[in-house]
């Protein structure tokens, strides 16, 4: 199975008073790796927050830290496909540190569509859905 | 005139790898101590923003770092009416810090009022305008 | 068994283009019950930080998303002894929306004792474990 | 003179309730273009700070907003140099939103060499000022 992978640099406010990343920026790390996947399959989630009324609000999360990241540390963040339901997705994430060549953290998150107007799970957009799983098999 | 002071402590997340609060920090400061304010008068920005097309976004910023926060240092943030006009308001900002007893840092915003539909500055809300007078001539 | 209460209101910048709070952020909300804690024990981590070599990283973090928090909501975060070991602690995390009345999410996060000297785990200092036990066993 | 240009995306956390980028976040956005400099030129303030007492806190920070960023915006900040003292430097920014095609912010920090140890202003080392004079004469 294909991964996706963004390469990024620890940005100074990413850090805190332990000279480490602050453990909740993994998740946005994580959060980073997914909606640039998105952008990339020509989903811009921006655009279908504007248009219509769906989003896909996380309902799950999870990080176990194996190693800390530091200022400027250059780190990928490895995303892969964990299951696909009819209305959620669970993706898995690590993140790598290329700086000390050490795993930093592994982890998932868990997103689902939603409909703002009638506040329930709704299923996933197809054309959405067939995309990623088309990256993901690859 | 009266000044509007909200005191809290230091957060870890909010430091960063130099031991200190980080200087972007300093402005979530002192919005809290605006958005307090409004609350305090009884205005709540988020119904605000549910009910009607008027928001208020910053047009302007500045501040001047005398002396570093660490985690868990009590701080003060005193905020005055620097200058109200018909369709801003700038407000002057100083943060104390009750640990070490020294001056952190002094500046100000500067808030519009925007009607969000035309995307122009409109005059502030009149029993809003009056409110925040009311309160700093007190 | 006894359980740690904080409460608090929602920042403004806490808040995404969704207008709900970043799940991040839920992170940071946990953080600040366990911090808070040892400040209320006793146990300034900032001076732990700074007079010995003993830190305490988070090894895990997890949180299920249940209901948003909005700007401004009044949210509580309760807090229980899940485990104690000989180096690390799980804490059991639930926020409590009281603006909606409704459970916003549930969680952990476990933390482990860490000399920085050698990198490695080491038992939790007792003082710290006897006053941790002691409170949550009221 | 020459300029120092970064690009990025806007970040889905870095956006408000307003559905734009909080205000806070320019000046994130002011300190990567700076540090990514550095990192540039070949001084890695991660290093400095481990390996000598000589930090570079921002004294002074401002902003001017003029429009707004939304999430996934490309945006570009550029940086030039104002002036250079012995112990500090005055960079300004200015923040080019690509996809609106729009000026959303001008500004600038000031930051000041310290020694650590001693707490005090110190002059600016040397090869760090010349390397920073000769990119921006260019």
């Amino acid at each position: 199975m294909k991964e996706y992978k963004v390469r990024f640099k620890v940005a100074w406010h990413e850090t805190d008073a332990a000279r480490v990343v602050h453990f909740s920026n993994y998740f946005k790390y994580f959060e980073r790796a997914e909606l640039e996947l998105y952008d990339y399959l020509g989903f811009n989630y921006a655009t279908t927050l504007k248009n219509s009324t769906m989003w896909f609000p996380r309902v799950e999360a999870h990080c176990k830290y194996l190693s800390p990241c530091e200022f400027n540390d250059e780190i990928e963040v490895i995303m892969n496909l964990a299951e696909m339901k009819e209305k959620s997705i669970k993706y898995n994430m690590r993140v790598f540190n290329l700086t000390t060549q050490k795993i930093s953290a592994e982890g998932y998150i868990t997103i689902v569509a939603v409909d703002r107007n009638i506040g329930k799970a709704v299923a996933l957009p197809k054309d959405f859905a067939q995309a990623i799983l088309k990256y993901f098999n690859q």
